[in-house]
């Protein structure tokens, strides 16, 4: 369920929107979940539960009760409320004891709700998102709760905390398990508007501990925010992801909405784990769901390219969507220089949207969306975004994505740096160009590109 | 003095070039003040003190005698080793018990060192590059050091930390006293390559503690790295500082180099405090160092414009530099929407460097830089920066700046954010447009602008 309004394609009237999906990629609309009650009032940002043991007492008869928490906006107030279905979470009746939680702030919603098995209760983080702190609350039957603890001041502070997640997370390789908490905010971000940082921790049941001080954001790009982890994934397995892909900044003006009647998209669907690599202390890793229910045909498979150029024309691919994998190794270690660059493009309008490493010593990577015209005008659209990538124990420097017509997500090293880019090309892309130049004997390169099914 | 290649116009060759003022504008080159005694060696990044008491013991009969602390460059170690200067720095001898410190490391540098009265100590703070930590060491004489503590993963992380720097620092309106302690990171900046972050806090002598597990950044845009703060200058006044407007990501192939004999220039000098706002919780302010001696002919004063267009043609200012601020008034308060933009343009290439803001609630801010065509295919060459600012008490929005040739440095809101871009245009700017539209009855705009004479 996703914050929507389903009468205009700007923000505002806000609703819960509502989609259901088997696999995280084919999604089927369904019927709008959750309703202000008047005109002016809007329901925000917040999570869905599954009350198993029926802790609330709306479910007496069943295991899959499902409760929506959620922030109800008034002119007044920012107060918390809950709602439960009996239908696996197709309707919904509003609490008649709403709200839950007021404190008589209007800066003060997105909850998320866990549940603490080792002290039987749920746990709820909410941002004060003008005071730069979240909120630990806990209940033991989603309806009275009580506050446990604040976790303020971390990070970037930008101008507003929102929508805090926490959800517990292995460490990759170790039976090690830690609580990630991650935060959103808006406006301020280094790159302007929203981003999300995350801050890896222990969790006692009411209290947040961050393993240092340091601050750590999911992408390089600038279009991922408000992310949510999806409710009751194992312990010990990569808890899933799921984020806005788009911009305060611009999201109201992108060009999507008069064509498509959408304005936005979500992000892929991520599995998250945490690496503490030496350069790379508690990083979260972040790679796309799996995806191989989506492939189709394979446009590539080569594992010993070296310096040169792969063409690839995927105008037949229906979706205009493809899957890509390329890596540069230096096993046994080879200190290359070089570059290795791929381009998507229009042979319609001969729009390019590029990237790629700039390999050396911490090599750079980067990506330009400023070949692409559409929305290219916009001040805040900002057009290039890099970042650097030590040479891993892995012995390869490797990216993966998935370019879908409006977004580009790019994975580097296994997941340890990711981006989330969108881009409103006027002609359709379908062409990709994969060129390696400057390295040295010895080097090898590998491509993999899949043509991808459609989700709708 | 600052890290300087005598004989190339990329890095490499490490020595400390000098140069002398007396208003911090107006400077004069003077010959190389540190050579290394190898070739393949560095003189890297340090600081320098007076040493008024003969703590060292270089200075039998003088109050003036300054001493340099710079990291020694080899391929085996980078250690620290100190320089006297007898003649008020202009000549340095080294000290023969180099090194003063080594730990065996390839990543330890950037000692900068400060006076401690309540101890009578010199306090070095230094950076662990890799490892994340500023060490914090503390001596008698500047000879013999101890280390007291560790600063340790804090912040932005990016893939190193350097140039660490600590002072002592006003809270604004009061007469309250911090500490600041700026850590530049490179690579791995949230825009790419390298930028400095900030710690406001309390130290004692030994530790350094923040007052707050917050992430701040001097600047949104990524010209500003490696800021030193000048020795010496009174507690209870704001402190001096300088950076390089620069970024590591292309500060080596920029096209300064083949035409001016010099490939980086030096920030404005900066006055720094802090100030504590509600939305901007101990935030630093910087302003221009007094810039009045620079001042030529006034070409703009009005506080009384309202939505219109303004337009000063600066081809007769010998410098090539202008001082321009302007504000939005909105007392009583009124929350008005619009835009205010500038533009600086090139008459005989039609370039333009533009930014403004796109006004209401937390209004935007941007600068964008694409439209100056040198350099602009560089992918690392971002071209679109941004922030947003709080409606403050002031009951105004300002921005002022100074754009000299290939350096805009802009600051907001009284210095509360700031940005310094690079952008090297083709044809030389002369002209300056200023415009406002959509503006609400009863809001003032104000404009101000100075020529300014060159520092050469």
């Amino acid at each position: 369920m996703f914050a929507d309004n389903p009468t205009d394609i700007v923000a505002g009237n806000q609703h819960w929107g509502h989609a259901t999906s088997k696999d995280l990629y084919h999604w089927v609309n369904q019927p709008i979940a959750l309703f202000p009650d008047k005109k002016g009032d809007g329901i925000f940002s917040g999570s869905a539960v599954i009350d198993v043991n029926n802790t609330s007492g709306f479910f007496p008869n069943q295991a899959d009760g499902v409760v929506a928490i959620y922030t109800l906006n008034t002119v007044q107030e920012q107060t918390q409320e809950i709602a439960y279905s009996k239908d696996g979470g197709y309707s919904f009746t509003k609490y008649d004891g709403n709200p839950v939680i007021s404190i008589n702030s209007t800066q003060f919603r997105d909850p998320k709700v866990i549940w603490y098995a080792p002290t039987s209760r749920w746990v709820m983080v909410i941002a004060y998102s003008q005071e730069y702190t979240i909120g630990v609350y806990t209940s033991p039957n989603l309806k009275d709760w009580t506050h446990a603890s604040n976790f303020s001041h971390y990070g970037l502070l930008g101008l507003q905390y929102e929508c805090p997640n926490l959800v517990s997370i292995p460490m990759q390789g170790t039976t090690e398990q830690f609580y990630l908490l991650s935060i959103s905010i808006n406006p301020g971000a280094p790159l302007g508007g929203s981003i999300t940082q995350y801050f890896p921790g222990h969790f006692n049941g009411t209290h947040f501990t961050p393993v240092d001080g340091a601050a750590r954001l999911t992408d390089f790009g600038k279009d991922n925010y408000a992310g949510q982890f999806f409710f009751g994934t194992p312990d010990n397995q990569p808890p899933i992801g799921i984020a806005w892909a788009s911009n305060w900044e611009y999201s109201q003006s992108v060009p999507t909405g008069q064509l498509e009647d959408w304005r936005s998209a979500m992000s892929l669907p991520r599995a998250y784990e945490l690496t503490n690599a030496t350069r790379r202390p508690y990083q979260l890793i972040s790679k796309p769901y799996d995806l191989t229910p989506l492939y189709t045909s394979q446009l590539a498979s080569s594992s010993s390219l070296a310096n040169g150029t792969v063409l690839i024309d995927y105008s037949h691919i229906p979706s205009g969507a493809l899957y890509f994998r390329a890596t540069i190794s230096h096993i046994p270690f080879i200190n290359t220089t070089g570059t290795a660059n791929f381009t998507f493009t229009s042979s319609t309008t001969g729009e390019s949207l590029r990237g790629g490493f700039f390999l050396g010593g911490d090599a750079l990577f980067w990506l330009d969306r400023s070949g692409i015209r559409g929305f290219a005008e916009n001040p805040f659209f900002t057009d290039k975004f890099s970042t650097s990538n030590p040479i891993e124990a892995s012995g390869e420097w490797a990216v993966e994505g998935v370019v879908d017509r409006s977004v580009l997500e790019v994975f580097l090293d296994g997941g340890v740096q990711s981006a989330t880019v969108v881009c409103f090309p006027e002609g359709r892309l379908d062409g990709m160009g994969w060129v390696t130049g400057g390295l040295n004997d010895g080097v090898e390169v590998g491509l993999e590109v899949w043509g991808l099914e459609s989700g709708w």
